[in-house]
């Protein structure tokens, strides 16, 4: 079991490399919302999203590095944020991407310097041709979520976040894990930490629900975002000792709280970096009056055009 | 004239009522730059602006305020904000604009609870239209820049942000010079404080040339949130003793800014905001090496769909 003292440590080790994000303070009544907020503003990191962190945290806890650099399969915020990585360590990436993955979102990491192999019409096809790859030439293999060296990375957002506010509760959106796992590492003996996933992406919820990870059939707006279709196995064990609930949202909600966000504050989210906001403004999270809330803002990689 | 001390006691009197817009610093090597930044991230200010402070401040240094509430004449940023403010001190705003002006900022204003009058076929017929009411009803008429009860809470954006990091240099972009005063004379003693219009908005450009203010023909991209077609007198005089130069950009210098700045930061700015980044990108201005560099974000209210 991992505890707070690793993601310190994580911490250390990539704090030169990652961007300390800022955080805007919210008084009671902001946002459609009763209760006073912090947000952390972490789509302003590298890449556009929280997973900058723990992918510099894996390569900087593996080095040295083999030769042939490394690898992932992710169309996605992972993979823009190991090409990110690697670029900026100067070790090669190759990333590999269903033909389905949009062109803009091939021409993002390839302007990040990665390799792009278009493989497979679904993820898993992307997935298996990347571990075959990987394979025959040694490269690292970087999993976007259930790896240590991921989700200690990921947690130090949290930590940073609580050295720069206070807050009792924290909400954070929940894909495969990663972010969840380590800000509760980080925070979740101090705070109150709440998981926020939409219906169509109920990893955590149907986990819990289970008392072990299920495999969930993922749909909707935060497919792309939020959409891996099990929570990692040391992610659940983390979440269940210290998270305190997995609340879910309707995708209504989420574009709800994307255009609140937009409309009040000028910032551009992604589905799962408005989940926690939407979860308070459609009640599956209940404040209690006073309480201080703090949102993980965790990325921003959408076209811009869908939030005004 | 003014001073330092009068930007204090402006802050002083608005600071319960404007966010406190956060500071990211980028080391050398972001944003396609040389010089280590610090950006005040004041597109978060309450309706998209810093306009937002000097309408407060204005406001809350008018008081008793008339029954009539107050009056202005803008489509833009500055209309917006003296709606916002009138709002949150809860007495009536109107506010005049010209037929023209988009569905979208006729509807922001009513939004935020202004009676929005559309008259006249420019800027000009709407201001007439609007001192004529006001000359009526006895409204309180709020200027958008030549008026040290709205410069001077601009200035509050710069005594912040002097608070929240350190920078040598601070570029500002200039309209009617609201901004640019009130930023002058909050840091233009500590740090070099350079003026930076387009080429198709140069106030200030042409009122150093000219030794006084003189009008321009304003055109192209930043027209309508930089298009004052003449510097207000007060912040040329200010700007005479406390800036140190006003600089050009093209408009295609700050298509560019915009885009680097959602690309790399996920941040949506409008032509003004992005005319500092701009300005170190062209070279308009030039950096000594290890000189750190303040940019005011100073808004994001355009369609973000534009900045992708």
């Amino acid at each position: 079991m991992y505890s707070k003292a690793d993601v310190d440590t994580a911490w250390a080790l990539i704090r030169r490399h990652v961007r300390r994000t800022p955080v805007l303070e919210l008084p009671e009544g902001s946002l459609g919302l009763a209760s006073p907020l912090a947000l952390k503003m972490e789509l302003l990191q590298h890449s556009g999203s929280f997973k900058g962190r723990g992918a510099f945290h894996k390569l900087l806890s593996s080095r040295p590095l083999p030769a042939a650099g490394v690898i992932a399969a992710s169309g996605g915020n992972h993979g823009a944020a190991v090409a990110f990585a690697a670029r900026a360590l100067d070790v090669p990436a190759e990333i590999f991407v269903p033909t389905i993955a949009s062109p803009a979102k091939v021409a993002r990491l390839r302007s990040y310097g990665a390799t792009v192999h278009q493989v497979g019409a679904v993820y898993g096809q992307a997935r298996a041709a990347s571990e075959s790859r990987a394979g025959e030439t040694g490269a690292l293999q970087v999993y976007a979520y259930d790896d240590p060296g991921v989700f200690l990375g990921a947690g130090s957002v949290a930590l940073e976040f609580a050295g720069q506010a206070s807050f009792d509760t924290l909400l954070v959106a929940v894909g495969g894990g990663g972010l969840i796992a380590g800000c509760a590492l980080a925070v979740g003996e101090t705070a109150r930490v709440i998981a926020v996933e939409t219906t169509g992406t109920p990893t955590l919820h149907a986990a819990f629900a289970a008392g072990r990870p299920v495999d969930v059939a993922i749909s909707g707006l935060a497919a792309d975002s939020l959409g891996a279709s099990r929570i990692g196995t040391p992610n659940f064990e983390i979440a269940r000792s210290l998270v305190r609930d997995a609340v879910l949202v309707e995708d209504d909600d989420v574009r709800r709280a994307q255009r609140l966000l937009w409309e009040e504050l000028r910032v551009v989210c992604e589905p799962a970096g408005a989940a926690g906001h939407a979860a308070l403004l459609c009640g599956a999270y209940r404040a209690s009056p006073g309480e201080r809330v703090g949102l993980v803002l965790c990325g921003a990689n959408c076209d811009p055009a869908t939030v005004a």
